[in-house]
């Protein structure tokens, strides 16, 4: 953590794993700000499970970050230096500044101005950020539970599966969360409010444990998943259930894996499952956070972080995140907070 | 064809298959005709692969139909005698009368009254029944495509897969079918203007098929079939794909068979997968059967029937339908047209 430049490049591809060594710290120059433009002193960077898509050769819903290039991400900076009046010096920004401790901006990879006296600044990356909108655009807008109605979430303590949950409650309905260990399942059911919770690597049989969770059945999925955690739910749908598909973390990407084939489940019921990214509803991110900060000043919210200091030890972190190794949002440190 | 009452009962369920003697025709009295009753002579039974579904034992979106009781069916008939003022002698009805030659009638199994002058009273169980009204549901409604745009449909000579197509033409978008056998994809070159057919039974490998057919991929796909043809299309969805599940007749009702797993699928290209049944969207028939009344009336449409007389080879003819041997509508003629 010093006042030197530092990037974080990608080196190789998954091979077919992530490990910390597809990484590599290098000094980097300090940028120099153009007209127009600003420098942004990282301070927070979010890890996050679709990394592993980002930096994979396989055709993706994005370009791969190109190798020697440093690796993308999201970021909460403070701006050091200005030549933009929209940007003055102190602003806080959330934005995708990617694996390096300084960035210069232009305004265009800035996803919104964080307002420090709101929330301490790191939620812009989790209950208030990225992982908080997915929330709310998978379960309020694909799914639109009614109050009631028993909503299932798997990765349940994780930084969008705990908003999931802890947004089902705050519209009425019954959360039930599906997660791997005893300290997550005491998240989910001491933290983050949910009526149930399970855990899967303790339950040979999901089946049995999602009929007790769940007894009127399952209306709204937000699966994280894939593979039998999605079965097993799959199995439960009641008539007009919504499922929305945000994540495939226990498939592999490549082949495709095989399992029961869902269309005959989806007829009977009458069910819509729906994959989405939430890079697609950017257009409406900002509206999205003030739906969110509304029930976080009602006190709706809380939240784990999971917090490696370094930029230069990203490359690990995210390995244990893939691993399922972290509790709470997984940060990494780039700077002390302002 | 006499004027005495026969019904055809079920007598057994598949064991797996559907064969003829699982059904039984029997004599039945002529029913009485109660205070607000009428009697329906029946002239027209529609035979539907969904009553696969119907007689399984199997858990299904519907009770089965009880063994020693007359199947269930889709019909069209004429009103006889009539103590109902809504229902007077000679109006031609189109309802839920079943395998019989007569059935009494409160009207609550009723659909709708049937305009002889538009069209032939048959097309009632066709282009302007069951089959019309499942295709809208499922294209228009579900899908939702837009000019220009590329659709798919199974089994795309049959009943509902005619219509999806010609629904899609007048739309005008790219109809691309999937058919079994040369006389099916002429069908739907020549009488069903589709823009291109392939014959999956002929071609072993569909996908560079498809990617001759569908040069801009797939934004819609109206699936009757489910297994390997699924499959293949869905390797060739856009962003933002729509997929109407109809229809699972190339898939066994049970086990759930494996196949390639579609979340990562419907994922990356931010897809939507969606079952339904027609039986749901009852409340609007009579709208959804005007909106096609309007393209009927524009000549948009052309149809086929395969029509098997006599309502004592209803089961024979049942079978030839699921064996996919039919050209057109299957149609039994109980009765003659008034």
């Amino acid at each position: 953590m010093t006042d030197d430049n530092l990037h974080v490049v990608l080196r190789a591809r998954p091979d077919p794993g992530v490990t910390a060594d597809l990484f590599e710290a290098v000094a980097a120059p300090m940028p120099t700000v153009g007209p127009g433009q600003f420098l942004v002193r990282v301070i927070w960077l979010s890890l996050d499970p679709a990394m592993r898509g980002w930096i994979a050769e396989a055709a993706n819903y994005s370009t791969p970050v190109p190798l020697g290039s440093p690796m993308t991400g999201f970021t909460v900076g403070e701006v050091v230096e200005s030549r933009n009046a929209a940007y003055p010096v102190g602003t806080i920004v959330q934005g995708r500044q990617g694996w390096r401790r300084f960035a210069v901006s232009d305004g265009s990879d800035i996803d919104r101005v964080v307002d420090p006296a709101l929330a301490p600044i790191s939620t812009a990356l989790s209950v208030l950020g990225v992982n908080g909108a997915t929330a709310y655009v998978g379960l309020v807008e694909l799914c639109n539970p009614k109050p009631g109605e028993t909503v299932v979430v798997t990765t349940a303590a994780g930084a969008v599966g705990s908003m999931v949950g802890q947004i089902a409650k705050a519209l009425g309905c019954r959360a039930v969360g599906v997660a791997g260990g005893p300290d997550k399942v005491r998240a989910c059911l001491d933290d983050f409010g949910f009526d149930a919770a399970i855990d899967y690597k303790a339950t040979p049989d999901l089946g049995p444990a999602l009929d007790s969770a769940c007894p009127a059945g399952v209306d709204c999925f937000f699966d994280n998943v894939g593979a039998e955690q999605f079965d097993r739910v799959m199995d439960r749908i009641n008539i007009g259930a919504r499922i929305a598909i945000c994540g495939t973390i226990g498939m592999p990407s490549f082949p495709l894996p095989v399992g029961p084939r869902p269309n005959r489940q989806l007829l009977i019921k009458r069910a819509r499952m729906q994959g989405f990214l939430i890079l697609d509803h950017y257009d409406r991110y900002a509206a999205i956070i003030e739906q969110l900060a509304g029930w976080y000043r009602a006190g709706r919210f809380r939240w784990r972080e999971d917090v490696t200091d370094g930029l230069e030890n990203a490359g690990s972190a995210l390995v244990r995140l893939l691993a399922g190794s972290n509790t709470g949002k997984a940060l990494v440190r780039v700077g002390v907070d302002p």
